[in-house]
């Protein structure tokens, strides 16, 4: 193909990131073909429903109803697939496309979460790109900061706000006072947050992408199973109060690292000192910071979501498949992705926050000290604000640096006490 | 050259940067291997004195007395120019380098920003790279977001923290209250701040990093004369005191965007809103932002010097030419670099806080006001804390939105008062 030739594209989903696609393309296609040393062209696009206005002009596109023609059509180079969905048809038409030799573009976190190890292997086969900067992080240029920016570095640990909702939810409980159940609500008539909330608020999709950021940042396989996650449902707002008197921010922070049990990845609500520069992260931002070497710490922030911000990196992505530059799928050789045996949490090293629902009497604080001693815990701070004499009160404690077996015994122990009226809750602490 | 084949590289200058390059590429090589397609070998290295004891081993590669014999040697790929200095014996290495067809990559902001343009035009006429992720913020890869990134979007601006000797004093000043010359010595005597100071706290080294920054941004030939450059020097710790009880954090900011009346690249101390994110990068560390549709605001912070940080970005670099990454200089054809004009600080549109030492007497406030409001001019916020009859006393005032060239009509005639006893002391404010 000449140095001119266009690079002709077939787009699959027409919703809000596809929509932004076409009209970044469409916006200054000289700047564009500049930057990418030829013309960027959509040839042919795709989506569910013909007549829907979508506020761009399709009219010189091929329209596919099937989205595998796109696989198929001699008129595409690369299809951009943004049609989401782990299975079904996005699935479909990414291993039909790279079958026939065509490259990939896609948003699509759930997919190669789940299928990354085998639609890499399926690129490299025949010789093409499989290109998902849009998938994490949406328009902060992350996975290209990793694979190549930091490329010279040793990963030690990549961690990141990676989901907008939660974010969202848990800086307006902050501000406000308010519980989860309420905020949601307000988010969802925002439009902020899905009917269905689960794939958000569970977790769910944050640990998509920190199975891709891990991937990256360490050489191996994509292991969405592998991840011990949990959502902000139980985070309350008494816990953010908590929080803000300990000097903490609570976020949904996802955090991959090679420990010496093997890979550690977690996703789950966290209290992080609220002067660390992610601490500060709010509202629908995202942020991912690598801790690497010689390097330090690098941090990024942007938004994490939207129909431009992630058209940003679609289009990124396409200039550089533009550009001939073609790196593989996860950063190394399918063939040399590792599989990194699993550290499983109970191996875990950190700090604690745990808040207890007791019956105001003599001795409870004994008999909780007592528990946390004998299984080596130490005890940082503790708080009982409220005295109410045979009443239900709260208290709050941190530890010291502890392994999670044994404070898990712990809680189990102090959760069986007559006097401790709730399972106790415990919120993970990250120290930097 | 096949698969296989090593990327030959001939390292000048063996510093800290060139010391942690030749550490970073012996640390691992076959995981560098694997990131880049095939070895990155060290084949020749030069500096001024052999005999000194730099803590690694260079016993395998041949030494150059002189350095261009790197850009003429059978056996180097790629010139790593790490000497500095925007002149002299580095850009003689690295004109003769790119004319004998080696790619060159460099540290070296000063040369890129007074020659980039040249170079950059030598660099495609040859067919070779010149790679310089190094040479702004070391370790942040910004240079790749910008170029790669970002490169489907349209930058509105650019801006960032770019000299950690200045960040670091600044920030010391703000949290012990004392002044510039104190903090200076002390960071001199810690080895953060050189004996010669100045290219540092009067702004240029930032002013050098700046220009490549904008020159990326809006596609343009670097302009490194067409900044205006104030640095720290009359910041105060009383400036800091006041930027403080108004909610301001003082920053030496760099800061580049496209205006209707031409490219405006400024690099001076400026009030930040003490929410912003850039407001809380404290200390030794940089960080840029991006401003640019349809991503929205993306933010990058790390270590913008050290040996460690710069080698990380050299070694992408590296990465990157083995990999066959190869991109225009500035990320456009050098033909195609724009000559933007320049916009004149005077048409700077902004918001102002003025310091005056007045006499305390009746009719002063008025006179200022009135000058004020002359050309225009309407206060935001005015502080006059201590009373002090027939004495010096502080006032502050802060502007809303206003021109420059009307700011500087007013600072001259307040200036011209008998009562005001000092020339008015002028801090631009950045808004978001």
């Amino acid at each position: 193909m000449s140095e001119a030739a266009p690079l002709r594209i077939g787009i699959a989903g027409l919703g809000t990131v596809g929509a932004g696609t076409v009209s970044l393309l469409q916006a200054d296609p000289a700047r564009l073909a500049q930057r990418a040393g030829r013309p960027i062209s959509i040839t042919r696009v795709s989506a569910r429903d013909r007549g829907r206005d979508r506020g761009i002009d399709l009219g010189g596109y091929a329209w596919s109803d099937d989205p595998l023609e796109l696989a198929r059509a001699d008129d595409v180079d690369v299809v951009v697939e943004l049609i989401g969905g782990s299975d079904g048809i996005a699935l479909e038409l990414t291993r039909e496309a790279l079958r026939r030799g065509k490259s990939v573009v896609t948003a699509n976190k759930a997919m190669l979460a789940h299928h990354g190890a085998e639609l890499a292997a399926a690129a490299e086969m025949h010789d093409v790109a499989l290109a998902f900067e849009a998938a994490v992080a949406g328009g902060i240029p992350i996975v290209k900061s990793l694979k190549e920016g930091l490329a010279g570095d040793r990963v030690e640990r990549v961690f990141g706000i990676l989901n907008g909702t939660c974010n969202y939810i848990l800086s307006v409980m902050r501000e406000t006072g308010r519980d989860f159940v309420d905020v949601l609500a307000e988010a969802q008539a925002l439009g902020y947050a899905e009917a269905d909330p689960s794939f958000d608020v569970d977790g769910i999709d944050a640990a998509h992408k920190l199975a891709l950021l891990a991937s990256i940042a360490f050489g191996g396989k994509p292991r969405f199973d592998a991840i011990h996650i949990e959502g902000i449902r139980r985070v309350s707002a008494l816990d953010i109060e908590f929080a803000e008197e300990l000097g903490y921010r609570i976020k949904l922070l996802g955090s991959a690292r090679l420990t010496p049990a093997g890979l550690e990845q977690r996703l789950h609500p966290t209290m992080i000192k609220k002067a660390a520069p992610i601490a500060r992260v709010d509202g629908v931002f995202n942020a991912v910071g690598v801790d690497a070497e010689p390097v330090g710490l690098v941090m990024h922030e942007g938004r994490g979501a939207g129909g431009g911000p992630t058209a940003s990196a679609v289009v990124a992505d396409l200039i550089d498949l533009a550009r001939g530059n073609r790196l593989a799928t996860f950063g190394v050789p399918s063939s040399a992705l590792a599989d990194h045996p699993v550290a499983p949490m109970s191996a875990h090293r950190g700090c604690y926050y745990i808040r207890l629902m007791v019956l105001d009497q003599p001795g409870v604080l004994a008999d909780v000290a007592a528990v946390l001693r004998d299984q080596d815990v130490s005890i940082e701070a503790l708080i009982q604000r409220a005295r109410n004499p045979n009443q239900p009160v709260p208290i709050v404690l941190t530890s010291h640096e502890t392994v999670e077996a044994r404070m898990t015994a712990a809680l189990a122990a102090i959760g069986a006490f007559a006097s401790v009226l709730e399972p106790p809750h415990m919120i993970r602490i990250e120290q930097d």
